[in-house]
């Protein structure tokens, strides 16, 4: 049997106020999750602040090294909204008003409510694909494998909703989460030979305090749900055998 | 008067529980908020898994690049705590055992519960500078620009206040934020006009939707105070002349 092909994914947050401590993103975790459910990975998350060149650069980087690209963030009607103009320079193509968004911004919009800042959301590189906003209208795009996204989280997850059958995945990862109360020092060695036994295999360790108790999540990640089965089942042993009941945790 | 020097900082954030999305990260906001108190701007974060060669690449170009490099996550004592070793890597040093750390740690745990994975905490690369944890011992380290955190929050957060004297800054960001109930799309030429107008300042639109009333919330950065009052002030005006009023916003 041939190894499935890892599909690979990077996100890039665009936004001073990300960075500013304005405002906490939320879209990685979501993209990281619902990624992750269609088997790709999330491979790299980077923030970067409103300025063209930095987003050009990154954007021309980020779409030569991974199989999809998303951006979030700057596609509004305002002048610090400059993302769909930074990657039609990152593509070499002209930005054009593409005529079916200004057809659904004109639709939406009360014709006093019409201004030219609003229409600037129409414009989109030549030749992109409308991405579909079910909340507040203005698309998204997709050029390539870069999917331009709108930053506020719950219009980029309902887009995301709407687009992600046309993505196409690898082998999913899956995983098993295992905890118990002993402490990461504990286990650390018994981990280690357990990873060297299982390379195919992720294995993260997490601590956590809970009622002035010290534990660990261990999480076992892969694409082999065998091989994934076989070393849950010497995970439980282990922490049976370091005095304490494994627990099982759905994540 | 000399224009006073911008000192720059990036974040890179190792881990894969963070692209996975089983945890959301909380550092990022931390730092940029804190550091822009001390006249820090955090130009940059990345997302990287916990890979040798991705870790050791992103360091090495982030340092060259940033006056500050900021890393948090993999330092614990278990087989994917990498961190510190190719942090050594990344600057061609040798990982020792730090004297100070390891009597941290031998002070720290009862003998009994001294393992090899534990100590293996006490492991920074040559010529560190050890960084306080006064939560649970382990310390972080410096190594030239670049500082080695936790990635649990409440850890890197305290080890943070207790270094954060020792950090240079520059030009204080200082901030103004007013929100009213115009949405960007009305409000949106004016901000460009305004923008147009003070150069120097940053000027970011943030919409919101309370109540069922759409607004935006608009926020002028920079290191004039003078300039700032001067564009909050036509800020004001402009909000009113669209007939709504200005509410302050505290940020």
């Amino acid at each position: 049997m041939s190894e499935p092909k890892t599909v690979t994914a990077c996100l890039i947050i665009i936004g001073n106020e990300i960075l500013s401590g304005r405002t906490r993103d939320a879209n990685l975790q979501f993209l990281g999750e619902n990624l992750n459910a269609l088997g790709i990975r999330l491979m790299e998350g980077r923030v970067i602040p409103d300025v063209e060149a930095t987003i050009i650069a990154n954007v021309n980087e980020a779409r030569a090294r991974f199989d999809y690209v998303f951006t979030t963030g700057g596609i509004g009607p305002t002048h610090d909204d400059i993302t769909s103009a930074c990657i039609a320079k990152a593509f070499g193509r002209k930005l054009i008003r593409h005529p079916d968004a200004e057809k659904l911004l004109l639709a939406h919009y009360k014709p006093e409510d019409v201004t030219e800042a609003r229409m600037k959301m129409a414009d989109v590189p030549e030749d992109s694909i409308l991405l579909d906003n079910p909340v507040s209208r203005a698309p998204g795009f997709q050029v390539d494998n870069v999917f331009v996204l709108p930053g506020v989280p719950r219009i980029m997850q309902a887009m995301f909703d709407l687009f992600k059958h046309r993505l196409t995945g690898g082998a999913e990862m899956l995983s098993k989460s295992i905890a118990s109360y002993t402490p990461e020092g504990k286990i650390a060695a018994r981990l280690t030979a357990l990873q060297d036994e299982h390379p195919a295999l992720e294995i993260g360790s997490y601590p956590f305090s809970r009622d002035g108790k010290h534990g660990s999540t261990i999480v076992i990640r892969g694409t082999d749900a065998a091989d994934i089965a076989d070393a849950a089942e010497k995970l439980r042993a282990i922490m049976r055998d370091l005095g304490n009941e494994p627990q099982e945790v759905d994540l």
